[in-house]
């Protein structure tokens, strides 16, 4: 069976035989896994395959730290892995971005594949080459581009998904809709609410929608960073969330992000009239709202001077033009978006 | 002025006009400057340019740790230095290896520029895009490959170096003349005891030789690991000084190493009779021999099953075929590293 390249995966019925030719192809000896507690039990099974290793951690977000990458660091040292062997990440986004961040940099760069298990990690962790781990509570301050050998996408993963697990991938898709077709948004406005495993051919038009912008800017130094439409609010919500310990997963931080930013893109003159309501219709149809007290509205603005977009001192968002166009490079001040995240706290759903 | 191009760097007179054009073109507003105690005294007045900020470490291999990596990330987070902004690294192998590898990972990837300050890192260090840092006594296992914008050489840094330290940098010169150029081996035995800084026609060319294999296998697959002779070793026998806090310099660890691994060369059938005794006589020249107890011995061969070059369970080193020719892909035995270490003790000097 032919591995899954990087630049155009595709879903395997048999992802043991892929994993193989994988460890094959780069030589190595030994395979290794890396996945947290519940991957552990729900999706490694699926893959018949035998790890010469297994790294296990607590899923969720405070795990992806440099303490946990130094550890997966120090476990592969003990185990005399070398930079032929093959770590295989088995999870969601977490798993994803942390494994292959710290495969990346192992003894300057060991293979690694990818075998995304959530329907976000499917639609964006797994995709584009990005790794990282949290520093403090800033999201992916320390990371790398760096390719896997391959992404191994296995739809029976999906089956392992609750119903708000599902929801959280969707936001990334109805990210891509609206940062890059417009019909598509359109589809998902007349949907019924999806709390389910989208259709094969929908979800594979999502990831084509960020295979191709990734292939034309894999370093974002421009295009790519449509990308980040939700993410910068979405990251600084993270980060406070973060901060308080609390739990924010990724996806309801975008969707709530989205809004925001839809929001912004109409106050600052960049988007045509009726984008934000639109927006944020479709997002309050399938996400509870938020509930931020009014004391966190400076903090969270203050953290999106963090984000990584940014230049010199100016905080630069990607916005909207319309439903199914981003835009990237729009400065936005602090007060605008402690504006922003109060209309959203203050909105009648 | 025209900034030092990575591929084919120059010496200048002037490096401030240098660094400043590097940051111009990288898009920098800020620049931040990356040295140790000594080089913050000696080396960054030589330079005429005014940084935003400064980092100051202990000099020494013991602080080119994760720890110290995490304290310069979290310095340019708290100053919100984005990824347009220029580390400046300004120092020897391990403020240019340290430095290099926080760069290339704070937000996925900051500019960086490299200032050796040692004939060292002149003609190693600051040359062929590889940096890290090392996990516990292993050497360099985390890090990347990564370009700098510009390598910032400049003669008159070698003025601060002492006795001591300009051994060390011979060492690398000597290991370039013995894996690829018989005639510039033969000179340095022609030559009296080095004590002082090369001639810079003949750092130049001990330079080129580095670019020349670097540029032909910039990832170290193949020929590239030609500059490891004297490494498995030279950084076995720094992991067992590391481990034991004991000072031992990455040059005169080399010396040693090339000194044990030219045994080996003889000994496993690789080099012509006669190598050894050459190679043992110019580094026994120029280097005092290292104390090494024989209870260390076997930890130090034992450290040789971690080289980054190993492959599955074999440890691989790159040895000699003749004073000027290196060979890679070497396979030995741990009672033959075993030999060569006491060997290396026994001698009579």
């Amino acid at each position: 069976m032919m591995p899954s390249k990087p630049d155009n995966p595709s879903f395997v019925p048999n992802p043991g035989p892929v994993l193989r030719a994988l460890a094959k192809d780069a030589g190595a000896t030994r395979i290794i896994a890396l996945c947290d507690e519940n991957t552990l039990r729900h999706c490694l099974p699926k893959l018949h395959t035998h790890f010469d290793h297994t790294l296990v951690f607590k899923p969720g977000e405070a795990e992806k730290t440099l303490a946990t990458a130094e550890k997966i660091w120090q476990h592969l040292a003990h185990w005399q892995i070398t930079r032929k062997d093959l770590l295989v990440c088995v999870g969601g986004g977490v798993i994803c971005d942390l494994g292959a961040f710290a495969a990346s940099v192992y003894q300057r760069g060991m293979p690694f594949a990818l075998v995304p298990t959530s329907l976000l990690a499917m639609t964006d962790a797994a995709l584009g080459g990005k790794t990282g781990v949290n520093l403090g509570p800033l999201k992916n301050y320390v990371g790398s581009f760096a390719t896997p050998v391959g992404i191994v996408l296995h739809l029976p993963m999906l089956e392992t998904l609750d119903e708000k697990e599902m929801r959280e991938g969707w936001a990334e898709m109805f990210k891509h809709a609206a940062i890059a077709d417009a019909e598509l948004w359109r589809a998902y406005e007349e949907r019924a609410i999806t709390t389910k495993a989208p259709e094969p051919d929908l979800l594979e038009r999502s990831m084509a929608i960020k295979l191709r912008i990734v292939a034309e800017d894999p370093l974002e130094k421009g295009e790519r960073k449509l990308l980040n439409f939700g993410h910068t609010l979405g990251h600084a919500l993270e980060s406070w969330h973060l901060e308080k310990h609390l739990s924010l997963p990724h996806g309801e931080a975008v969707a709530a992000g989205m809004w925001m930013e839809a929001w912004l893109s109409e106050k600052t003159g960049q988007a045509e009239a009726g984008t934000h309501v639109r927006i944020a219709a479709l997002i309050d149809r399938h996400y509870p709202a938020l509930s931020i007290p009014e004391s966190a509205v400076p903090a969270i603005a203050a953290y999106c001077r963090f984000d990584k977009k940014n230049e010199a001192d100016r905080v630069l968002c990607t916005l909207l033009r319309r439903c199914g166009e981003g835009v990237i490079h729009c400065p936005v001040r602090a007060e605008q978006i402690e504006a922003a995240i109060r209309s959203y706290c203050a909105w009648e759903r």
